[in-house]
């Protein structure tokens, strides 16, 4: 029996280093997973191939997956459509192999209601215990810029709420370490491995 | 402002190992908790120290514990009580510390009711996969071993389902490695930081 694959989904404000942190969970040697590929509308560029850098659509085709709930999130940007195919997701997860989709806070939020099983991790600013005498330093003449700061602060942090885990991004190895302890941590998970020795009980 | 602490329960089937699992834990110079201190009733033997084998106690001192519900859980064993003193535990949860708490079985279930938020690791025998092997092996004239073999197993493993996560002790380092780390990325669950970035951010 194939135990069914994990969906872990990795967000957190921008520029926190997302990309760079799933660049360096997929070059390491131990992981064991694939990586979500991201459909569009927008041109192929030269190099890319379809079905591995993007799936290309037709904006028709796009829109045809929206209607018919075939996409766990989408976005549009600059004039193009962005978004992850559910039948891909499903697929993978089905064959027990886990599924790592980096995107951002908005898609991640949408990704959480249609997969609420999926594990979501919130990579928060290595900096924050740093801002307040950042923010300080700066002097009250600037105020309508430490007032934005404080309140894109509070925004980003208050959307934690909506994740399981949060790691903070002090430095890429740590971060990187952190999210492959909780990937096997959550293998552990009694609920993913019952089933397994209960079979394994049956055919004795 | 001191995150609470958390309450870790390894156990397991008997023979499981759990011992053995604890102490090395415990040994790694890596780990950052208290191990629970039990409270018993039977005699001090030459060398044990009151506070830090055991708290010794009377039988009506314990008597009166279990009616106030002073403890966490408690087992009568050859004419002696042994238990976890509730008190001690949650002292050392409040001072921000993490208690770990190695039990049998009957035990963890009673901790279960009493702190469901704490994090069970149920143990599981390295030996699962041999087992239908070992019971063949054995031939049909001992259908009575075989029948109490395999009820024995169904039995321990449907204990599994009261517990948050399963580790295979195939051996004692890959366990240990694997509870650390299920407890490190327990104390990456947003649930448990969320206040400490808002205070982070309120104190901005």
């Amino acid at each position: 029996m194939t135990e069914r694959g994990l969906l872990i989904v990795l967000s957190g404000p921008s520029g926190v280093g997302k990309g760079t942190v799933r660049q360096a969970i997929f070059e390491s040697d131990d992981n064991d997973f694939d990586y979500s590929i991201s459909m569009t509308t927008r041109k192929k560029r030269v190099g890319e191939r379809d079905g591995i850098d993007y799936f290309f659509s037709t904006k028709e085709e796009f829109e045809a997956l929206i209607e018919s709930g075939g996409l766990l999130e989408y976005a549009e940007y600059v004039g193009n459509y962005y978004g992850t195919p559910l039948g891909y997701v499903e697929k993978t997860l089905q064959s027990g192999k886990d599924v790592f989709l980096e995107i951002e806070v908005q898609g991640a939020l949408q990704v959480r209601e249609k997969m609420p099983e999926g594990i979501f991790i919130f990579l928060t600013p290595p900096d924050l215990k740093e801002l307040k005498s950042r923010i300080i330093g700066r002097g009250t003449d600037e105020m309508a810029i430490i007032e934005q700061r404080m309140a894109k602060a509070i925004e980003e942090i208050d959307l934690m709420r909506y994740y399981d885990y949060a790691v903070e991004n002090d430095k890429v190895e740590n971060a990187v370490r952190k999210i492959k302890q909780i990937i096997e941590s959550e293998h552990l998970k009694v609920s993913r491995v019952i089933q397994r020795y209960k079979k394994m009980i049956e055919e004795l």
